[in-house]
Parts: structure tokens; C-alpha cells; sequence
């Protein structure tokens, strides 16, 4: 049984702190190594993160190099880590769909380019076979849209990831995009 | 109470037809007017069909011309009526991901500029705002890609659509979508 | 070069019947076979299309008879074939909310029961992996709930399929369900 | 332009800490004043928190109370605050579907519940329009499911919530849930 299933909020008040409760998402844990402070942390821990990040970085670059699909769309890539990854785009005309909105199809390609890195970052060929897109507000012409894709659980040869998109790096909320990856066999050979 | 729920299967074997107990799909409707032998239907229905047939076709043609994003990706209109819509895309280096694939947002925007064709048939600006795909075979060089867009339902100012995209007309199904759609107040005036 | 991409849908007012042109969803085939008239079907083609009808209504009556869920719910099979299947749900106090309308949850599980039974029907250990639900009015006390799976298509050990739930036989439509599954190694033994 | 585009990952290696340059998904701002160490927290911060926390819990209480279908399966309250939700569920034989697992709709009505008991916190009517769930591991009976809700973000009258399904408290991830939610006009008067 929970205790905080039975104690009224209000007599909580005197502790400084409820969040001691509160179960973080999966989605919270990029780079949870480097969350601890440099302390906690073994040197052989921070090498091992490392070679994955940069791993995961190179994987991205040479998956960004081929991809031309990406670069006629103007998809640039900001970072990539093990279990984290980021893209962006400029929103100019040929986006646009006649309204001087970005075209949804465009938004969803930029949040699908920075999952493909990241659920590819273990160097495995994974492909995408489902995916959902909400979109919140439109973008613009101008708009500098980043795509912050997390990884949310692997299971098996099955994945699962979340893309947020902003207008201007960390700004407001665009579109939510969800994406699941199975792994085949073979490398990528990165 | 149901018949079918309690006769066995078996006993059914003297009629040669039990599709009469089949409910259709939903989606099963496009043009069900015109499903109707011609002595069924009057003169005064086919002439509505075929005007909001032909304000559907007038929108996406308009809706098209106007989207830099799809003719930037050579997306071309087929068909369009009031309940129907059909796109396609030749998969050509442009689309690809470095694995001489279609990128999986070019796929998407082909079933998404199709949608958007469809759920804006009435004249009212409609914008998606939730979709789903799933990926079932990959697209390659040279594919001519045909989008089949069909309304599910629309309920009050939301809508459902389901776009199943082929290989070649009417060919094997390589990816589904569906998108949910809100109405806004005003006119397109088109 | 499809015609109908050129022509202008008025100049093809003379035709009584432009269905000709339109595609079918592939969630129209339920009982193609059926649709045919009884002189296009081959004694051999009806017996085997009743020889798997009738595996999938045992095997969905196997399904149900063990589902403990199911009878809790009061789930009741209406229909069972080799791509098509039907269940029902009265809505009672039980499965109220509070605002005395029937729980998203319960209008999901009568969906996910009547998938589960056709993406099993051949007989094949086969598990939902993911699904998406819209609700589009609510279920209300003493209402009969229908859920009409149909399946989009099977591809290698993946399947997709697509459940209406409506108020009442054939009523209108107040939730659509897709179901994404895949096949493990195994047999059902029914 | 963005310094972590162009700095190789290698460079970096004397930081000790590479995560300030990580953004935290929108789903680690659970009780996010909470998270700032109590000095930085005003009494004013602290006791408005508070009251949106109380309220939230009493809302859900007063759901949960007058849900007959959450009896029905046995669905507790763990925690509710102003942007994060708990309840949890134990699986009986009542929650199978003959295979010994829980039943796909059980694990749906768990996270359903605790998605509209969140999505409701602030004392509007709030209605669930459109889910999806995709199941990792099956639940047996006698474990104890926990649901944990966040909220992604609320636009205007729509929200976006993601529960996550754990065996056990704090456990594996059983399921994944996204709720998008649409506020209806007037008060729940809780």
C-alpha cells in the first residue's frame, strides 16, 4: 500500500519537497550518466558514454550524408547521442503549402530523419514501421524548427522514441511525434 | 437478437450467399451514389454528386497549384470527388535516405497532401491535426507511388480519413495513414 | 496517364456511372468471394471459403468461452469469419464513468476483444502490439454496442486491422479502432 | 548557428558534464518547482502548488469514487497532482483473456483512467477523443500494474498526456499510452 494514497496532500505541507514521489518518465533519462555529479561518476563510466555518444554522432552524420531526401529539405543535424538526437530546419517557401504554413508533411519529415538517427544509433539497421504526429501550431515562413528526439524504451528487436518539435531551439511546442522501430538483421557497417 | 450468433456456420452451407449478413466498412462508401445501377438513381442526384464532385476536383486542383511543397516533391493530382481523392509521386534520387528507399516522409506527405485534398472537399478550411502510418513495404527508384484517400466519417467539425498508399495503380499497399481533421471557421473560397 | 487526371468531371456527365473509376479501400474485401454472384463461385471456391469461416467462428468462440474479461464485460460473439468479425456490448451501469457514460476503456476492450479474435482466425498465435482508438460520441446506458472488425492486410508476420464500433446493429459509428499485430511462432490448437 | 553542430563530441571530453546542452523532453516537468531545492522555492510558489496539487487529488478521488468501470477492474488512486497522475491495478483472473495474461483492454482502462483523471485536474470537463497504446510485455496475474501520467502539453482546448505502465511500482514498462484530450464548455464542480 502507498502511503500517499492515504495521507490528505495537506498534511505533506510541512516537508519542503513532495517531489521525492514522483516517479520521473522514461523520456526523462538522456544522458542520465552525465546527470550525476562529475563526482558519482567513474572515469571508465564517462569513457563508455562517450564512445557511444560518439558512435551515435558519426552514425547520424554519415545517415544525414546519404540521405538526400534530407538535404532537399534542408534537414541540418545539431546533436546526436545514445539516447538522444537533434535536428533542424529552416521553414522557407518550398515548405510551405499555399496557406504560408509548413506543409504537415514536412514537419513530420524532419521529426522522422531525427528518429531514424537515433533508433540507428546502436549501429543495428533499424527501420520505422509506425509512427503518429500531433500537430499544435502551425510553423512559418522563417520559422528555425528543432526536432528533440528521446528514446522512450528498446524492447527486444522493437523501439519506441519521442520527437518534439520547436519553433527556435527549446521554444514552444509545434508537434509531438511518435515513432516505433523494429531492428532487422545486419550492421550498418558506420 | 442476432441469428448468426447462434446458427452454426455449418447450417448456412444451402445459401450460397452469406455476404447478406456482412456489414460494410465505413470506408466502403466512395461514391456510393454511383454504386447504383443508372435506372436507380435520379437525374437530380447524379447532378448533385457530380457538383460536389466537381467543387472537390476545382479545391484540390486550387489546393495543389498553390503547394510548393508537394510540386517540389512532383506530387500530381488524379482524382479528386466529394468523398474520394487520389494522388501519386514517382519515387526518383530525390526522395531516397541513402538506402536507395523512399524516405518515409515523403511518403507521408504524399498521403497527407491527398488527405488534405479530401477533408477540405467541402469548402471549409479543414487542417489535420493527428495522423497515423504504418509502414508496410519499402518504396524504391522508380515506384510510382498512388495515394487512395477515403472519409470515414465526419462528426460534427472533426473528420476521419484513411489513405492506403500502392505501388503502381491500385498495386500492393505499402503504407497506411490515417488522419483526423478539425475545421475551422471560414471559407476557402475556391 | 490516368484519364480522369485531365478530364473535366463535367465532360463525363454523359456516363451515368463514374464509380468505374474509383478504387476501393482494401477494408471493402470482406467476403469478396461471397460478392460474387452465386453462378461466378465454383462449388470448390464457396466450400473453401466456408471451411475458413468456420475455423474463425470456432476459434473465436474458443477465444471468448476462455476470456474471463471478456464475460465480465459481457462481450458477446455476433459474427465470425476468415476476415471479418463481429461482437456486442451492452452498456450497463458497470461500465459507466460517472458522467453515466460508457468508459473509454470499455468501448476499447470490446474493439480489442473482436480484433483479437480475426487476427487469430488462422488459427495462428497472433498478438496486438499496437492500437489507436478516436472516440466520436458517447455510448450511453442501454445502448448495444456493435464492433465490426475488417482486416486491412496481412503482411509476412505483421497484420492491420480496422474495428467500427457503432450504437446499435449497423448504427451510427461512435469509435474507430485500429489494430496493428504480429504472429508468433506457434499454433492456437482450436 | 548551433556551437554543437560543429564541435566533434571528442573535443568535449574535458567537460565532465556534456548534459547542459540536453533538453529535457516535455515530459520531465513533473512538479517542476518541486525539483528546485527548497531555498529557491517562495512559501508563495510552494502553497499555490499546492492547491492545484489538493485540488487535482480531490478531482480525481471524486472521479475515481463515481467510476462504477474502475471498481468493476479494481483501478486505486495512488497519487494525483496538478500535472501528474498514479493509480494502479492488480491483475486477477477477472482481468484475462485465456491465455493467462491480462487482457489488452484492462491495461488500456488503467492508463485511460489515470490519462482522464489528470487531463481533468483543473476542474474543467475534459474529454478523451483520441488514444493509442502499444503493449511491450505482457502483465500475469498477480502483478501489481502501475500507471503513471504526464502531461506533454495543453494547447488551447486540446492537451497531450503520455502514461506509462509499469509491473510494479517504479517497474518494467509494460505499455505505453498517449491520450489527446479536448476541454468541453463548463465546470466539473468538484
Amino acid at each position: 500500500m502507498n502511503s500517499t494514497n492515504n495521507t490528505p496532500i495537506s498534511e505533506e505541507l510541512n516537508s519542503p519537497d513532495t517531489s521525492a514521489n514522483v516517479r520521473k518518465s522514461s523520456l526523462c533519462k538522456a544522458n542520465s550518466t552525465c546527470n550525476k555529479s562529475a563526482t558519482d561518476v567513474t572515469l571508465k563510466q564517462l569513457f563508455e558514454q562517450r564512445t557511444s555518444d560518439e558512435r551515435a554522432h558519426n552514425i547520424a552524420q554519415k545517415m544525414l550524408d546519404n540521405c538526400s531526401f534530407s538535404a532537399h529539405l534542408g534537414i541540418e543535424l545539431v546533436d546526436a547521442r545514445a539516447h538522444y538526437s537533434v535536428c533542424k530546419m529552416k521553414v522557407e517557401s518550398k515548405h510551405t503549402n499555399g496557406h504560408d504554413t509548413c506543409h504537415g508533411g514536412a514537419i513530420f519529415s524532419l521529426a522522422d530523419t531525427t528518429f531514424a538517427h537515433l533508433c540507428n544509433a546502436n549501429n543495428q539497421v533499424v527501420v520505422g514501421h509506425m509512427c503518429t504526429i500531433a500537430y499544435w501550431q502551425p510553423a512559418l515562413i522563417g520559422d528555425e524548427l528543432y526536432a528533440y528526439a528521446y528514446e522512450s524504451g528498446v524492447y527486444g528487436r522493437s523501439g519506441s522514441y519521442r520527437v518534439e518539435v520547436t519553433r527556435g531551439k527549446n521554444g514552444d511546442i509545434l508537434a509531438e511525434f511518435q515513432g516505433f522501430s523494429r531492428a532487422l538483421k545486419g550492421k550498418m557497417h558506420f
